[in-house]
């Protein structure tokens, strides 16, 4: 990647949802975008991976068992690794997130998103 | 941090430039906002680590001995792990870094701009 990734551009590439692309890697971890729209996402744990949540469009709200953060544009939160948790989106949301390379998205929850693996956009 | 970090409330908070804060850390690497302006940056390495720039504001020359990458809002590029490189803004940039923590900004290069730690901003 000798570029510029532009983000807005990136996401004119693909409509899916609740598939996230991997745009970027770095020191083990994976720089992703994803489209999330409907109530689709299981509670899931992740035991030995932090996660951040960056929202560049519509409005997410990332549960866990004790208390809700609301995301809005131009806002970003991390799941602390062990914490139980499911992301809810409001509108069609626009999200980035950071984590670790090889993360499975629902963590070892089988639900009718979850994928094999992430594949890369080309940026 | 049991709430949603929101990006641009961060900037307001700081004024001071080429000192990078702290807003996160997840597995083991840290988020960090930064403003930037003026030709200050020295050229540097960083032998174990990648890092990534994504600009909110301004233009952001990230030059490298063979090349140069030009990044706008909304854009980030990673420089990889061994590569000289500095950046050079364009106006005033406000600047996502996404980088392992513990980095040393300025690699072994000892400049004006060199800070021995980079602090956590109360978000």
């Amino acid at each position: 990647m000798k570029r510029a990734v532009n983000v807005e551009r990136c996401f004119e590439k693909f409509n899916d949802t609740f598939s996230p692309k991997i745009v970027a890697e770095l020191n083990g971890q994976h720089v992703k975008l994803a489209r999330l729209e409907g109530d689709k996402v299981p509670w899931h744990t992740h035991d030995e991976q932090d996660e951040l949540f960056f929202v560049f469009d519509g409005t997410l709200d990332v549960e866990q068992r004790e208390s809700t953060v609301t995301l809005h544009p131009g806002e970003f939160y991390v799941v602390p690794r062990g914490t139980e948790h499911r992301v809810v989106p409001h509108g069609h949301v626009k999200l980035m997130l950071f984590e670790p390379a090889g993360i499975e998205h629902t963590g070892k929850v089988r639900a009718e998103i979850t994928l094999d693996r992430c594949d890369w956009l080309d940026t």
